[in-house]
């Protein structure tokens, strides 16, 4: 078999088999494909795309590139959510007590920000003593213990994916479908759990930019779940505007923790209720009518609230800033960005403003920066609100004064005022429960 | 500017300017754009093709990506030819006397056979003693004192095409009209002759294998030379069938010495004559209404054959060869191929053709192997005959006995008889002759 015959195949719109996947991966992993076969061959699935089979045959390749989690050990069903990234977005941090609060394992592996999206472990490691490079039996442990714990990427996981991601990086080859839903899937497929639930995400913020691209996606991603037996479900939720009113990692925890005391703010205590009480189902710990209830006494009795204490107490942490989340320290150059016009806030661009976040010192433009955790933006006004000259319109934070000018003047370009009431957009525009496009 | 940028660029199907293209171009042969980028880039011009005015700008950039030929000290119209690659193709050997004998001159930059193509440097160095390594000096003291020299490519020239056509190979990209295009015409124009006539094959021992898709990559290679200012024009001629009787380079040698003591096969004949004449004009030798009567006097005189036995001589080898070409040595080993049934020969496949001479020694599977000079195939039946079982369709030669089963097999396979009577197929499909379509 020889990799030129297989970029030929896929010019000419042929599906590649198990058989030809495979010695592509492998090949490629271990090193004798070179990088410049690889690309071509990426391009070529760019223009050519990849059939249903094929993208599923692909993501188990790259699961099986490397090391596989083995959560057998752990007693009870495992469930892993998965969100595509957006700004704001700490729902990790709430639904995983929730869901151990009702019963569920969620044995976590979870990423850092790059760019204007955050990441669960950044946000995490801005609580004092928290570390999320844990052992596999520590990490084990935990989950057992508190029935959740969040960890870094541990071992050779898909080493596939990581070299895939690198050339496509380089290569403008990331926006293609088959190959971001191999991409994520064959990490979520490895990382173990038996069941998956995605939030694609779509909107100014989020890769997928329409409802109907995050639809496919998520379809895609769905079917491979379910392909390779795992209970699958996706949610295609709303990125036009940054969930809650913090981005930023303290800040976020902050806002997270102050939606499982019951007073966190609307949407994103809807959008953690609404993935919460699916994980339940999914997971077998409640049936479809009584999920949402379950999700929200978890919430009313205290009891999602004390497993995220245990489970920061169990990685190292201090619990008391889950208990008194005021504590956690924000940065102390405080500035706030008040309207100059009057007007409806008609559109956010949610990808500028965690550009702006990021710019502030919460998130990284390359990998090696380091984060300033106390950073970010609190939004005091949001999409639809109507705004007059000179109310602020949100706070800033930094620990550095000289990052606030291109913060600021990026956070103001990313707002658009009008004098029309902009249409409201829905918080989740639908969900995909796969059985070939089952959805609604 | 980034490689990054320009990949996304032609990947949503925009043209590249002549600042990028430099970027690029000059990128890649420094090294500081690497092969992954590259390959990317390649695969997304296969999709997305090139604008008229952006492939031009490619070729130049290729052209002056490292040394270019000033034939300027050679006094006169030089005027060069280029096929694109055939079985039996021996014109260069009958054209180049021709022309230098009616007062053109011809300072071809040649290149050797790989895979079913022949090429005219092995074919000349099977006359003992010569050699087509000149020194630049040389080369010129060749032209100016007997009209023509033909010699492999001296110096540091195109490398831009050398490290992409490498790169192409391996990425499944040759097909790609621009990109073909480019890598013809850079090398071209950077031999430095003023006027170029371009014979496009066409057929199944051709690269393109309809008359369709040899027009376009005509009318792109014209487009390119008139925007560099060179005179330039191309015939679209039939490679369905190998070109007179002869493949392997002793042999092909042999039957070019015969066209020019005015003895050879009519097609072969036809053809040098036509191309012949179309160089005269394009150089300024003759008028359109005379130049063919010219070509044929060249021919009839028997000056074109002392042109050639001239520049044998002056690049080292035996001239007497050229007046009694029967001495050229054949290899030892002579198989007859017969029928084995009665029927017309209906279609020649003339690549497998062109690879069964390669599989006998006269030509080369990998750049590194060694020729056997006297190696090859006469033909004795061609497309449009009669035969009957038992009849001599053609000679095989060979100095390795070992090597006749694969190659008479490769042969047989190449040769389809039939019942009917083929139709005759024209020698020559048409001519581009410039000013933006102008063709007959």
């Amino acid at each position: 078999m020889r990799m030129y015959d297989l970029i030929g195949k896929k010019k000419r719109g042929g599906a590649l088999s198990r058989e030809e996947l495979h010695f592509m991966v492998s090949g490629f992993v271990e090193g004798s494909i070179p990088d410049y076969q690889m690309s071509a061959m990426l391009m070529a699935i760019c223009f050519k795309g990849m059939a249903e089979e094929e993208t599923v045959n692909l993501t188990l390749e790259m699961e099986y590139s490397g090391d596989r989690m083995d959560l057998s050990a752990i007693p009870g069903v495992k469930v892993d959510k998965h969100s595509t990234g957006g700004v704001g977005d700490k729902t990790t941090l709430v639904l995983a007590p929730i869901v151990a609060a009702c019963g569920g394992r969620v044995a976590k592996m979870s990423g850092r920000g790059l760019g204007h999206t955050g990441g669960t472990l950044d946000k995490l490691e801005s609580i004092p003593g928290l570390t999320t490079s844990l052992s596999g039996e520590d990490f084990f442990r935990v989950v057992r213990e508190c029935g959740l714990a969040v960890v870094g990427q541990t071992g050779n996981m898909v080493p596939a994916d990581k070299k895939l991601y690198a050339l496509r990086d380089v290569t403008a080859t990331i926006d293609c479908v088959p190959l971001i839903a191999s991409s994520i899937m064959s990490k979520k497929l490895a990382a173990g759990s038996d069941a998956i639930l995605l939030d694609v995400k779509t909107g100014s913020g989020a890769f997928m930019k329409t409802p109907e691209a995050a639809r496919t996606l998520a379809e895609q991603m769905v079917r491979i779940g379910r392909a390779a037996g795992r209970r699958t479900e996706a949610f295609i939720t709303n990125m036009d505007i940054p969930l809650g009113h913090a981005i930023g990692n303290a800040l976020e925890v902050r806002e997270a923790v102050e939606v499982l005391h019951g007073r966190g703010p609307e949407d994103l205590t809807e959008v953690c209720l609404t993935l919460a009480s699916r994980m339940l189902v999914l997971g077998g710990c409640a049936e479809e009518e009584n999920a949402r209830a379950r999700a929200e006494e978890a919430v009313r009795s205290g009891q999602a609230l004390r497993k995220l204490a245990e489970m920061v107490h169990a990685q190292g942490g201090d619990e008391q800033y889950i208990f008194e989340p005021e504590r956690l320290t924000v940065s102390p150059v405080r500035h706030e960005v008040c309207a100059d016009a009057d007007g409806y806030i008609a559109c956010m661009d949610t990808e500028g403003i965690g550009i702006a976040s990021m710019l502030l010192g919460a998130g990284r433009s390359r990998k090696e920066d380091t984060l300033d955790y106390g950073a970010g933006i609190i939004l005091r006004r949001k999409r639809g609100q109507f705004v007059r000259t000179g109310e602020v319109l949100a706070e800033l934070y930094t620990s550095e004064e000289g990052r606030l000018a291109a913060a600021e003047k990026e956070f103001r370009a990313s707002l658009t005022l009008s004098e029309k009431e902009p249409e409201p957009e829905p918080l989740i525009y639908g969900t995909v429960r796969g059985s070939e496009g089952e959805s609604a």
